[in-house]
């Protein structure tokens, strides 16, 4: 697309040198560095006049300067006179407060989709945000882009020897699918506090024989890793063999891929919305560069 | 004023908590926390109804958290039906980058004031930013605090003993202003590169006679310490007694205090808009009542 030219943010992690391949674009390199106050300094070092401008920029820690370098950046393409402003943000940050919760909160995913919005994107690119529905705060065009059919890729194991799991009810969703493109089963595991130990148990909620299976868990996000560690104990204890954790991403801090694997979990599977050098990490490229043709 | 309340965001440094005092409003503190994935959340604890709300936040490093953090408080008061929002900004960051120096470059304290005013705030008061003109990119009301006359009233000194001294041009007109409160003389240095060697040196584009003075060097920033230093070396070589540092802003990193001590200056002025514990420090909240009261 020769009107197109692809901008690699400070934080691309090489989906955007990926997709400007894969959409025949021209792929320009941000040039960024933090001043020795701190603040964050980006440049376009070439001319962008005219063109759609795709700047790819996922929004994993530190999040705040991924944003602040994001709009920087957009600001930067709009006073080169880009033509229009397409963003492709792989991981989206603050999508969990989706809502006030408490009075006196704010709802942090929809003041960062306004900004966005407000400052030029016309289009937003993202993959499997928290809860897609907070998307609608975008007023601009939006496509969600769902790994699922990566991750059933990744896996080549007999159908029948497997079960997905899901770790908590948010995930069941993702389950479903997963085991539907595998052909396979799933199920699904509760938090349960004990009200004497307070300690958080899982239950099973329709009783499962995991005997001889190899367990997938999927789910959006790994952060701290707890989640995952747990149902991977609860299949263990149940009889499960292997035991593989799926996620979109993994914003895996400190120890966390340690703490899973010390589980019993095997196979850590995410993909490269966020970097992470301790798990078998999925291009979710190819998923872009498809909704960018098909969208723009 | 019973129609106001003052939030002390996550950088007040105190000041929230004085103005407050001084305009007689209720004051209430942000809650906040950093989540486990590194996000900031914030909370306002009480009910702002109807009220017009002050937020109180220097956006000193880490920069881009704290404006992140602010729009979150901004976004929280909306929700919570303040009647109208004033910012207390007393350090404004990416002052610096006032304009497009190269092309492909963002204006960024453009961008920062363009969202602070379409996210709700009506009016924004800031102490001495590095450009005022640069604020008229702001579509509300604003108002700049110089904070001049409280570096006077802190230097107890005999007139006649004292030189004002400008580390470059661009400090100039703050040497003029603190030299004629002071009612003393004032002179500048200008930066010259030595084609030879590469080096920095300084010149008095006035020579002037610094024996037996104390010399007070003034700028609006001190970030690396190194223009004050040289300053003072310029100063000391040239005679003069006492050298004192005195600027509204120290966002001074690392060893920059101890760099600017070992040039000979024995005594760093600032003003509590950065937290800074190894200089003086002059509380501005006065001046910023002052024009919460006019102004409102």
């Amino acid at each position: 697309m020769d009107n197109v030219v692809v901008i690699a943010g400070t934080a691309s992690n090489g989906i955007a040198k990926n997709v400007a391949r894969l959409i025949k674009s021209e792929l320009i390199h941000i040039q960024s560095k933090i001043l020795p106050d701190g603040e964050s300094y980006v440049r376009i070092p070439e001319e962008v006049a005219n063109k759609i401008v795709v700047i790819v920029q996922s929004l994993y820690p530190p999040q705040d300067k991924h944003i602040m370098e994001l709009l920087l950046m957009m600001d930067a393409a709009k006073g080169y006179g880009a033509y229009k402003i397409v963003l492709v943000v792989p991981y989206l940050a603050y999508a969990r407060q989706d809502m006030r919760f408490l009075p006196g909160e704010p709802v942090s995913i929809e003041l960062l989709l306004r900004v966005l919005h407000r400052e030029g994107a016309e289009m937003i690119i993202t993959v499997d945000p928290h809860k897609p529905d907070s998307l609608v705060a975008f007023a601009g065009k939006y496509v969600i882009i769902k790994p699922t059919k990566l991750f059933a890729d990744a896996i080549k194991e007999n159908p029948n020897d497997i079960v997905v799991l899901a770790p908590d009810g948010k995930a069941i969703a993702a389950a479903q699918e997963l085991s539907s493109i595998l052909k396979t089963q799933y199920t699904f595991v509760e938090k349960e506090r004990d009200r004497a130990t307070g300690e958080i148990m899982l239950k099973s909620v329709r009783p499962f024989d995991f005997k001889n299976k190899k367990v997938i868990i999927i789910d959006d996000i790994i952060s701290t890793g707890k989640t995952m560690a747990q149902a991977a104990k609860f299949a263990k204890e149940n009889g499960a063999g292997d035991v593989i954790a799926a996620a979109t991403h993994l914003i895996t801090s400190g120890e966390c891929c340690e703490l899973m694997k010390a589980s019993g979990i095997s196979r850590i599977i995410g993909t490269n919305t966020i970097p992470n050098d301790k798990a078998e990490l999925i291009d979710i490229s190819g998923m872009i560069a498809e909704s960018i043709l098909k969208g723009l």
